[in-house]
């Protein structure tokens, strides 16, 4: 019963989000049934990071057993055929030992938000990025962020509804760039809270505008109370870009 | 009575293309009732680039007269407000001589082809890039490119329905790059043929897959003949970048 490795793109706007639930389709259900489609056999997925609705991947990772011993590059055609139409795709499936697994073995996960600051709306990105008109200070938000890197409690930037265990995560990178009129986040840790990285960049919004400065993210992330830190960013700009193992 | 200059994107999936049709809407006509809307008048919108259905535009140029005199930030913000929800926007708007046409004074256009060469289907691009699952050599395509560079007849890649004068165009650039699994095909000329860039692309897809080599092109192109060039490349990956003046 061979444990297959599969690394999954989608476009995250027609789901409610990774997980199967009552209220639609997740991103989950799709490739469960397109797996049984293909193998015949009902198979369970797990996944490194369950994503929320209209959240992007680019590099999600999940692994499944299989009872036949096929082909990877079988294993990523079959699923993609199944799929269709869909805008889900595995992007690579891989053999690994009955160790690996894709949510427990994971020590590292990166997200990039995309903001696109300017004035007129977004046309061919709508839904794919967060549209912020009013203009940001990308080197203020890009200094305020290095406040939140290492280790914390970042009950601050935790939804009311995380079940993690512990508030205290390692954010290992949180680092603010600028392409023409997008400001990008990139967010690295070995894991992250419920909401961690749009209320994280919602916060780091107040920064951009000048109505906070690095000295008011220290206090609101010292205070370790979601009421403090600033709105949640939309999903439409978060992108799971990678996994770590 | 000041003529206005637009720089326009649009996302070109839900038009039949630029111009005014009986069998769709086109970008167009959004944009001429959302001026309308704005103004209350009717005014003639004239562009650069009368791009094809399911073509996009990062930087399309048009011009319009209106009878008052505003503020180019209101035109831009008036105008994006009125073509809600569509997916179009006028990125700037400028006050020009009326001496400027936006399509008879353009000195250049530059248009970007986006392929996306890996064996699983786009997921966030669909519609965006064309697809093609067979590696392509894109060293073989810039090799190939360079061939049709300079001033030609190039009626081997010219839609029977293209109303130019003349098939002579000069291509200044052709240049094919890449950036991990999609290749970029830019191509920049006072103006094309209509589908010249297409059709370029998808004869260039013959070298790169080694079908073709640069001397099957030059017959081709030396052969003015639309039935001795390759397919034409899908609408989705095409990008009008920019207009010169």
């Amino acid at each position: 019963m061979p444990r297959y490795k599969l690394t999954i793109e989608y476009d995250g706007r027609p789901y409610v989000g990774w997980q199967r639930q009552d209220n639609g389709l997740g991103v989950q259900q799709v490739l469960e049934e397109a797996i049984e489609g293909f193998t015949g056999e009902p198979a369970p997925v797990f996944v490194a990071g369950r994503t929320d609705a209209g959240v992007h991947a680019l590099g999600q990772v999940a692994h499944v057993d299989l009872t036949q011993d096929w082909e990877t590059d079988t294993v990523r055609d079959a699923i993609n055929f199944h799929v269709k139409p869909h805008p889900i795709a595995v992007l690579t499936a891989e053999i690994v030992d009955q160790e690996f697994h894709a949510r427990f073995s994971a020590c590292g996960r990166s997200y990039q938000y995309r903001i696109v600051n300017r004035r007129p709306p977004p046309t061919l990105d709508r839904g794919r990025v967060w549209w912020v008109p009013t203009p940001l200070d990308a080197a203020a938000m890009s200094e305020g962020a290095t406040v939140l890197i290492g280790n914390h409690d970042f009950s601050t930037f935790r939804d009311s509804e995380c079940q993690a265990k512990s508030p205290v995560k390692t954010l290992d990178e949180l680092a603010v760039t600028t392409d023409s009129d997008e400001i990008r986040i990139n967010a690295r840790a070995r894991s992250f809270l419920h909401h961690q990285v749009r209320n994280m960049v919602g916060t780091l919004r107040l920064l951009g505008e000048g109505k906070w400065t690095p000295a008011d993210l220290k206090r609101a992330l010292d205070a370790k109370d979601r009421t403090k830190g600033g709105p949640t960013a939309p999903p439409d700009g978060l992108y799971l870009l990678a996994v770590e193992y």
